[in-house]
């Protein structure tokens, strides 16, 4: 995953980029970037880390101008440091730079498209890289000196008609203005703001409304799937439908997970989403075991908080803080002559013993998705004295993989993928393991929003909203694979 | 306040003081240090930062040893950078490397001393170097080539003849140990931990049992109030009481705020205690209004929850997550024309305003120091819809300054300080302030261990149990002034 | 100034052009860059500082391949800080990087053809930035998916056609090979050499034979005014002249300060020129004065050592090294209160008095361009006991900017520009000041290689090989200006 | 070898010790530092690599006060990296901060009575750590609270009487002033100078007279052996001999190779020194060989340019500049599947072939110590196409290890070691082989200052003036040794 952000103010804009991309940050703690048009030059500054430690007073000095983009970076599919921070940049033709979340799924074609038909390098294996070529191509064969709104959207159609996948993009373009677009399922969120200040009106768009909040714009709608919004350079707002029509499937891991809680996402409280799934979740427990003996409910944290509190209500059973997360992990050091002595979730998670001392728990987490975690939390907690060790899943199982831009282990590594719930009970070591049904997680959703009806769930069906060719998901199951990745860190 | 750790082991110790220190370094993020004895050299790395950051894979390839001790500091009194970070050393007698969590209240006179009569040079403004030169010249008195555990004991008992305040001390004495002692009223927290080795036993001290936690020991006990720790070398384990009889009486904001909630202190779970702060807190509520009209218990994150939870249970009311913590919170960057756009509360929080819309709402949080944080939180709950705003604090208004080693503003700057409840509901503009009693406080904590009687609870009710001069707390109310902070940042 | 290499060889390429920079420092320690081709992937590092600081081991192992350029930059007009350290790079047309020694004096139009025509955007003041541009634009014009030599060498043609000045460049073109070519004048300098390994022919191009000397290539020969050179990846060298017929005007300067003097330059020897530089003096000297009472012929050193070693020797007086320099300069830190205490030219030279005392020397220097530090020189030798301090500049007096690459202040800064040589004797306070006859350092190059007749000696001459606008001196003496370089340095 | 520096001066002096370190950056590049005494309290900064590395605008700020010292060091015996950079502090008695060039050769006994007397802790192998803590040891039992000079003379003398070896310190003595010293035999060399300014008269002392020529000090004199100078904070100077009295044997190295020309060193200046030594080496050549036929001398950059030089005037032979020195060496890359490509002298020498070919030449270095570089210099000057090649060294054969503080390799991997010159000509490959004799390089010096007789020429004489142990040199002769080298860096 990504956080992205663009605005055009009236006023120097880099304080603001900053301080959206803070709280975009849990979207992507890889890397971090921003641009800025400042006259007729791009000011661009990027690097490795968390937002807060890639930019200094010098930096954000240099990135003049009011008008930017920035990024915060969560590498997906083949990309352990090989690719370069966002934005990227091209400077023909007219200087584009871009950030994007997402994935592309037909890259081997678009790469050979971009080389042979239009001359193009591709020096990564970023998709972020093929998509600003191939939006760079569209914008040239326009064939203008200056582009007319009319021309972007043209190019944009193009885009969308040779790209296949999930994408949420931003982009500033030199001599113009910032563009916004957003790909035909609006598989992956892109919102829309303004902010009224004395020199006049200034429009942000950004992946979640959350960064509206800090700054103090106000969320106008989200950006609708396949739509463009062109933002000029003197403030005024374009926008258009360029894609064809489609099936809008949001990604519904977002609200799983993803998203923060404080976020609106397609008209939907992402907070009340996820007390509504553990209100499903309550339900269902109470539909299979009305006499459970659950004596109380303990979510790890941080995320599962949510549904785990909507869940202890309504089952009538305290919530209780069972673990406490260590907030300043460091790097695990193997002593010369010595093994790693401390347990990985033991560095993430403490128990407080008191909590399960004798007690029937259920535990709940978000989603499962390898499993190993959740195997050692069962343990530590039936260490710390549980009676009883439940375990409940915020999401139905996760049994293929996501390649819309959720990064996540390849299908083999998954714990679901192949295997009856009983099955996984047995490999987790729980007492009982509770799943939410995928139709209580959507009605849990579009609870929120009526107009909803379809979402993308392809890792827990295999349904793929935009199709895909079986030799993409054959390269991807390699290409996530424990193996591949410790190949590619011996070679980095 | 600051964390410290000690370990003698039977194999590197270097990782393990690494993980202690990242559980205790809520405890500081100022700086951080280890040092460890490597044959008969002492090793030692230290630097400004957090943990994670103060020690890369060479620093800790270099911290070669068996035995070692570990810091990680937040600031007190007088000491914007111009602190260095600890273990602190030096070479004369024996070579002894220091780390200390307090502060002591009589440095004036030490300094004299310790340049009058033992002629030391103090370099800097830290108590901790004066403790550290005072335990030097105490050991350089014994007269003895080779220290045997009786001398070190009596150097001990002359340490706490001299000096006055809080403090829990882990040295590495090279030829002898690692030597570990407690103020004689026991303010500040150590504990001792042991854990089982194929090749032995290995002891441990810290400042909280979560040290033990990640690291596999068993907490054994507190330190006592006075008591010294001696381990050798070569594992073995002496103490004895150094100090003459005073009233034990640890600090109470440890339980209130500082120390984890997963932590064990005086045998009491700080979980526990704060869950019972709660407890008291609604029936409190319930005693004061009995027909409250309180719709929903938000905490402010993260302290305060484990008192919400248990409050909102009391009271029958839900508890809901109403603030969203910013988690990576960067550096506010003014960029040229324009002053700071974002409320400082703002990078720290965000509203969800469903859960205030309309509603009656009980904000809870751990404490109120200054009160500018409450005052701009209990703001935002109005604008984001509350009906009522009401808020609770689990401890009673905070109105002294702290001498004992919590980091706390001047008097003047603490909204208690000369205040009536009813002029600090005003001020903070809330519709109903709820303080905790001191004695429910007290409570509270001593329900978890009957043998506990007195505190230290000197924020509270200006009672110093070391004695303290008034000139102590003239020169301290300047030092820690804000006027005082801003002129030392500009020297500096 | 900047020195350029590239190399395409049989095996890792790294190494060896970062040894090869090494050896052409003294042409730029500004900043240093390395581009290779890994397979399909451009590789490509640079930054600020010295060859020696900006590479480390992790860098060179990311620079895999078998080709290579690599750079090292002086900044010239118009740069402090804003432009980019080199090879750049564009990726379309097929992705080229490109590294420059020179300057284009036509930027103003070039820079508008670039983007009216081509919808390029050049984000810096580089004019190496607008060469790139011109030759990417004349490449993708060529329209062809694959390149042949011949469409390389049109659209090298093309940028001679445009492009005006004095240019060395380097280019890596992915798909193709390393391209390098010159200005139609010759202008700056670049060599081509060969070595054998046991797996084939290698080629290379720099800017000075030096660089091949380190590497163990043979020079084959200077690469021809106008003329391309491309090493296809295979290893196979073309060459074609590109460039319309024009007269052949080496840059005068190289032989006079810039080259390294164990470089071979247009088949002429650096350090021999030198000599007869020396020796040309010499006889001026006793053409004017017969009877001199030189005692001590006294190098400013490095550059001017060998001209003074042979001056001495042909008037038969001793050279002695009165002056030592100061190897480890630093910084000047002005401490609060104080002043610059240290004269800026004692920081570079320290005098040895003995060698000065009661005596009559002739201080030698390369050449003299603002006057000040030569002033200093010569005030320096008087405090050190000199009975007389003449002073000798192997090279004429320089009163006109150069537009060709060599860094040099604005007119109105250089000591000479409307003076006469009295007038800067007087200035200098030297008791004689012997300026290099034109024709003499002409003769002194010449006779090294008689098939050469024309130079580039335009900042004595004023008179610009290429023809030159003169609203482009008029803006290159405004941005040369001190004030302007202050300026920049605000702003910046 | 190090350099060392103290200023007590009227203002700020941290900028003067940085200067003067730059000027002294000759004796050691391996780590720099400095202490200035800021009120009462020292102020220290230090660190690996260059003077202008070490320190920055913040630190320079940082060291405030008007007395100081200053280090920069080369490595000496046992010492790659574990040796922390100086200047060395201990707190105890009064603050003392020490610098140290030289080398102790009794430190077995030195750290065995510094642990068990003064029960004092070593953490390095460092003898400046011993020598700081003997006279600290002899500090403490002068048993006075405040020091008057008489005390700290007779401390001085308590270390002359317990330290063997060749030194010269410079120390910053809290609430007294900056004490030097000097070894009873005056091995390393101590200056002493004096600035007037409108606030009075400063005092300097330091390695070389070199650091007095930049800051505008007068050069007083030389410190004398054992002699040791006292300048107050408040500007007094005291000086007083404290050592018995003991022969005056000046390392006769610095002449040779380690001192700056520019410097005066026992009235003697080393430039003169360095002239006279190339004309007894002429005398010598003359003698041998009245009918040679040498053509050309050529220097080996850069310290023997001197010697050549006069020794080429002598002969009435022309002296050639036949080797350009590399002044940007980098670090040398071994690239994957690659050798080293390029010989290790070739990255720091490139000939210019123009002046060997056909001719017989003179190849002329300060000394010659292991052999190899001479022997590749050699290869080179031959495949520059010389017809002889002759080697002459302005030193006699080293033979023995320097103790004294010059770094050498151990005595069995110096080519001289055991061997008459005609093996080393062998070895060296050369046609003919010139060493100086002893009695004309002690001449050559002497000639300056007729009061000097006896040098330390241990390395050449295997004589040490101080008398060593056997146990000493066998011991020194492996720690040296590049065996013992490559197990250290491994370690480390």
């Amino acid at each position: 995953m990504c956080g992205i952000i663009g605005i055009v103010g009236k006023s120097e804009v880099a304080a603001s980029l900053y301080d959206g991309l803070t709280v975009l940050q849990h979207r992507g703690q890889d890397a971090a970037g921003i641009a800025t048009l400042d006259g007729s030059r791009l000011r661009l500054h990027k690097g490795p880390g968390l937002v807060r430690d890639v930019f200094d007073r010098e930096h954000m000095l240099g990135l003049r101008g009011h008008a930017g983009i920035g990024h915060c970076r969560y590498p997906t599919a083949g990309a352990e440091g090989s690719t370069e921070a966002q934005p990227l940049y091209v400077n023909s033709p007219y200087g584009i730079a871009l950030a994007h979340n997402g994935n592309l799924i037909n890259t081997e074609t678009l790469r050979r498209e971009v080389y042979e038909d239009d001359r193009r390098h591709i020096n990564t294996d970023s998709d972020s890289e093929i998509l600003l070529n191939v939006f760079a191509h569209e914008l040239q064969i326009q064939d203008r000196l200056t582009l007319a709104p009319d021309n972007i959207f043209k190019a944009i159609a193009g885009v969308h008609r040779r790209c296949v996948g999930g994408y949420a993009v931003v982009t500033l373009l030199l001599g113009c203005g910032i563009v916004a677009f957003r790909d035909r399922n609006g598989i992956r969120p892109l919102v829309l703001g303004e902010r009224d200040t004395p020199e006049g009106k200034e429009y942000a768009v950004a992946s979640e409304s959350v960064a509206f909040d800090i700054l103090g714009f106000r969320l106008l709608r989200d950006v609708e799937p396949g739509e463009a919004v062109l933002i000029t350079f003197d403030g005024q707002l374009h926008s258009r439908q360029c894609a064809e029509a489609a099936v809008h499937a949001p990604c519904i891991f977002e609200y799983v997970y993803m998203a923060r809680p404080d976020s609106m996402m397609e008209d939907v409280s992402v907070y009340k989403a996820r007390l509504r799934m553990g209100e499903r979740l309550a339900a269902k427990i109470r539909r299979l075991r009305p006499d459970h003996d659950i004596e109380a409910v303990i979510p790890i944290p941080d995320t599962s908080r949510t549904a785990a509190s909507s869940l202890a209500q309504a089952l009538g059973v305290p919530m209780r803080e069972g673990f406490v997360k260590n907030r300043y992990i460091g790097r695990t050091f193997i002593m010369p002559g010595q093994g790693e002595r401390v347990k990985s979730v033991r560095r993430k998670l403490n128990p407080i013993p008191l909590e399960f001392r004798k007690k029937a728990v259920l535990l709940v987490d978000d989603s499962i998705v390898r499993g190993t975690t959740s195997k050692q939390i069962i343990q530590m907690a039936r260490e710390a004295g549980a009676r009883k060790v439940y375990f409940a899943s915020a999401a139905p199982p996760v049994r293929y993989p996501n390649i819309y831009g959720i990064d996540m282990p390849a299908a083999a590594e998954l714990v679901a993928h192949g295997r009856s719930e009983a099955e996984i009970q047995d490999i987790l070591g729980t007492d009982w393991l509770i799943y939410q049904d995928l139709d209580d997680l959507i009605a849990a959703v579009i609870d929120g929003n009526e107009e909803l009806a379809e979402f993308d769930a392809s890792c827990f069906t295999g349904q793929y909203v935009t199709g895909v060719e079986p030799t993409y998901l054959r390269e991807l199951e390699f290409a996530r694979s424990d193996e591949a990745k410790a190949q590619r860190r011996q070679v980095g």
